[in-house]
């Protein structure tokens, strides 16, 4: 063994997976979680929270931009966004590549954010110091029930829900009509969705069911992110524009800020949105409505 | 801890991956490699060659169906198939589904034919039995260099070219010469081509460089395999027909067999063959020309 | 990596063993545990219980010979004994050595037993079948309260007490009182208490001291057992002789039982007794009485 | 797993051991080694050369204790005391409790002591300045081949002899010849001879075997030092003197340096040299003459 050091996320009982350490930059326990920034050897600086992998430094782009851009290019849209989660401020850096008025962000852990700032510079790079940008410290649930304020585009950014941890109700129906509420009439909401591996399509498709209670459109999309060594799914509702009718637009708007993205772009859409068969089968199918009552739990 | 006993897969210096593991089906040392059928949690029955997954129950049909139809579909005949490796039977069994006249596959290690058609019968699935079928056990550039027929579809379905490995020289430029030589004026050729992983593009793109060498148009592609914990790649190349003008005959002739696929339908093939922006850009730059004296190593 | 499937134990939140593993066995879920028997490559075949080490081909024969005859041989007579657990048969095995009259083996787990004779035959070599031994199936502390019967010899070969695992309440002070009151008045007991190693001295020392509370004398030693990857510790008690004057007695009792042993003489003894400076110190802090109310918990 | 960092140490190709990383305090590739200090949960700082534990903070003791005091002891003069290897400077501690006239210390490593001085204090604890020793940087056997000097007393204290590592030729009869024509008339010698594990017998046998060619006079002993994870073993091997008879003396000497020390006393002094049964059989079948020609290799 060349190296002696490694970095072991158990993804599943039957799935545990090493990573080399070169470095552990930074260690705390937040009042939320034991939070963690170490060096691999595959995908560089990494953010940890609970032992879980977040985002690393290699591949975060692939993540960030497969999340914001297809909403952000598909709503009418985005002079008020809410991103709920998303500590890192990679989500938020995405977002302000466009011209968007305001954009509020609801973290629940603050040291996240403080920890980012200070070892992920390039996450953010000087997002947080943007004047559109509104920062809260809060629970996202209860800031979209709270709010007065309605979003066309609300950003999901949360880690999995995990039994008591701190997502574990934000991937249920309820929270999904507050969201709905909280958006304007044209708005869209997208939110990540764990694994679409094929033994692993539990939460996707339950997400997407549980979402179609609620929202008439709604579409999942998956694309690979290496660091979380399975492909990844996102599920993107909207309130009451199709987005199939919207893709003309992708072209043009992508024009003024194509440059920036390293990731995402008109084959990158394609690509994530045609499913392969297995996963429209498993749609079909369908999984279990989400509630407060029967939350879902990953891994 | 749940479970006690795992399967260990080091796929490089910097990355280990463990399955659990429920049964060991059958171990034996061939004159060429160790070949183990083992039962893991999440895959279920899983080949492994010298410790390294080949596949696996739970999805080696997106790796077989991506490997073949592709090319099986945009290919404007296909009476002649040549298979070099692929010694499960599956790449065998999804090619049988087309009118072929004949296959030939030729397989070095006959150790592992015996043990998937005694252990992972739905693998190969009658396929060696098949009266189109002509098994050749021998090396497969030895074959091909010495081999007076011709061949529509030229599939290459052979482990990462592993230093001292049996298929250390079936990646390069030399190797690839032959098989265009073996090939039908229209034929084409596809090859497995190892990782896609945003920090392990070096084989994939090398293989894309080498293959530009040798052939006027060549087409890389991709999908996850989540029992290789990474985004795969696959390169296609054509003689003389340019693929992209073959794409409209995929439809009809999938009429007639689609109905026994798993993972590959038309949203699938989209998905594949739109490459996101970074490998985009990976090709862009290059790899490195591979040949007999400076062959490509994996892990 | 020669090897590819291994058995891992989590023997504490810092620490995790692997050994390879050649063959597995046998598994079952029994109504207590689940029970595995597998090869290892150091070790030979091992018998697991909830996933922990609990005895091994290659070195079982330290483990039982440490257990019994130290106790066997100190004892003035041992007419009667009585083995609260050892389900695999080696500690009666051993016991079966001398001229006891009878001996009782009281195991919770009957399967333990089945699988035991079936799949480890060497551990028991027929002791099962002995005229002289009384199996019950039944817990050991309840065995022990209910008991009309006295012992002069009494070996508990348990497990380590986990928390809600069967032999919770198997090291408590309540429970040694009724190892004392079933013992005859010049008998002894004998207990496995746990890893000796430097930075885990908690269980062994705490052990120690709630049997000073009960027994006069209170002999600990230890040795190492390899498989179990930590020197080993037991404790010997006795009702009313002072073991230190009866160890003349040993080498005479050893003449007609010596050819039989492979770890287990003079020099063992001496050295398992022996024991290095900051053991004794250790005792001398003491540790915690263990009791019903507040029990001890092994990782 | 509460725990996602972790040092992983394997031992065979059997074997391998993880240990919780709590932080890492400094690694290095010197011309010689990779070096490496972490702090690992159960043993505190650790020293690892080219992956593998050389002492750890909880238990680094023992090792030096045991390697140090019996031939100190047991040796009627030990004026001159030369060390081969002991890079961390604890070997070198231990011998300077004795009213030693000179320590010559050979360490091929000047980097393991700069290290060690820096991060592993309390290990060296001043000793490098004490005027009685002289440092060498160069390797101990050509060293001891070239220096014209007599040492009462000569300790090894070198990594196992892995294939083409620093110690390779350190542990053959033509060294020990070598080493015995360095001692004086009186002198003895001592080196650690790796596991005396019962499946791992065969270093610390064929040491024994070699080291009777050479000395009239050889005693084994054993101790355990948890982070080895293994029973470890010790030669002393007197020119002349018979250890045996220099017993009377311990305790005297004792007397004044007894409080210094954590580990050895008397009893303990006992149980390491008192072996098991299945140890002195293993020495009666002998193991091989390890010579330059055919050195032994550890894993």
């Amino acid at each position: 063994m060349k190296n002696c050091k490694w970095y072991i996320e158990q993804t599943s009982d039957d799935e545990i997976i090493l990573h080399s350490l070169k470095e552990i930059i930074y260690t705390e326990k937040s009042p939320y979680q034991r939070i963690e920034i170490i060096r691999s050897g595959n995908f560089g600086r990494c953010l940890l929270l609970d032992g879980k992998m977040q985002s690393a430094e290699a591949d975060e782009f692939i993540y960030h931009e497969a999340l914001v851009h297809p909403i952000m290019l598909l709503s009418e849209t985005s002079d008020k966004v809410l991103i709920a989660g998303g500590g890192e401020g990679a989500t938020l850096r995405e977002v302000l590549k466009y011209p968007v008025k305001e954009v509020v962000m609801v973290e629940l852990d603050e040291v996240v954010i403080k920890v980012s700032k200070k070892y992920l510079p390039e996450w953010n790079n000087g997002a947080f110091d943007d004047p559109r940008v509104k920062l809260v410290i809060d629970d996202a649930r209860s800031y979209i029930e709270k709010t007065k304020d309605y979003f066309d585009v609300i950003i999901i950014d949360l880690p999995e829900p995990a039994e008591g941890g701190p997502a574990y109700l934000l991937y249920t129906k309820e929270f999904y009509e507050k969201v709905k509420e909280a958006l304007t009439e044209k708005g869209m909401m997208v939110t990540q969705s764990a694994s679409a591996s094929v033994n692993n399509l539990r939460v996707f498709v339950s997400v997407v069911s549980t979402l179609k209670q609620v929202f008439p459109y709604v579409r999942p999309y998956i694309t690979y992110v290496p660091s979380f060594f399975a492909p990844w799914s996102f599920v993107l509702a909207s309130k009451k524009i199709n987005p199939d009718e919207c893709e003309s637009r992708i072209k043009e708007k992508l024009n003024s800020i194509g440059e920036t993205l390293k990731f995402y772009d008109t084959d990158a859409h394609k690509s994530m949105f045609c499913l392969p068969k297995h996963i429209k089968k498993a749609f079909e199918k369908g999984g279990i409505i989400i509630s407060d009552n029967s939350p879902i739990s990953f891994y």
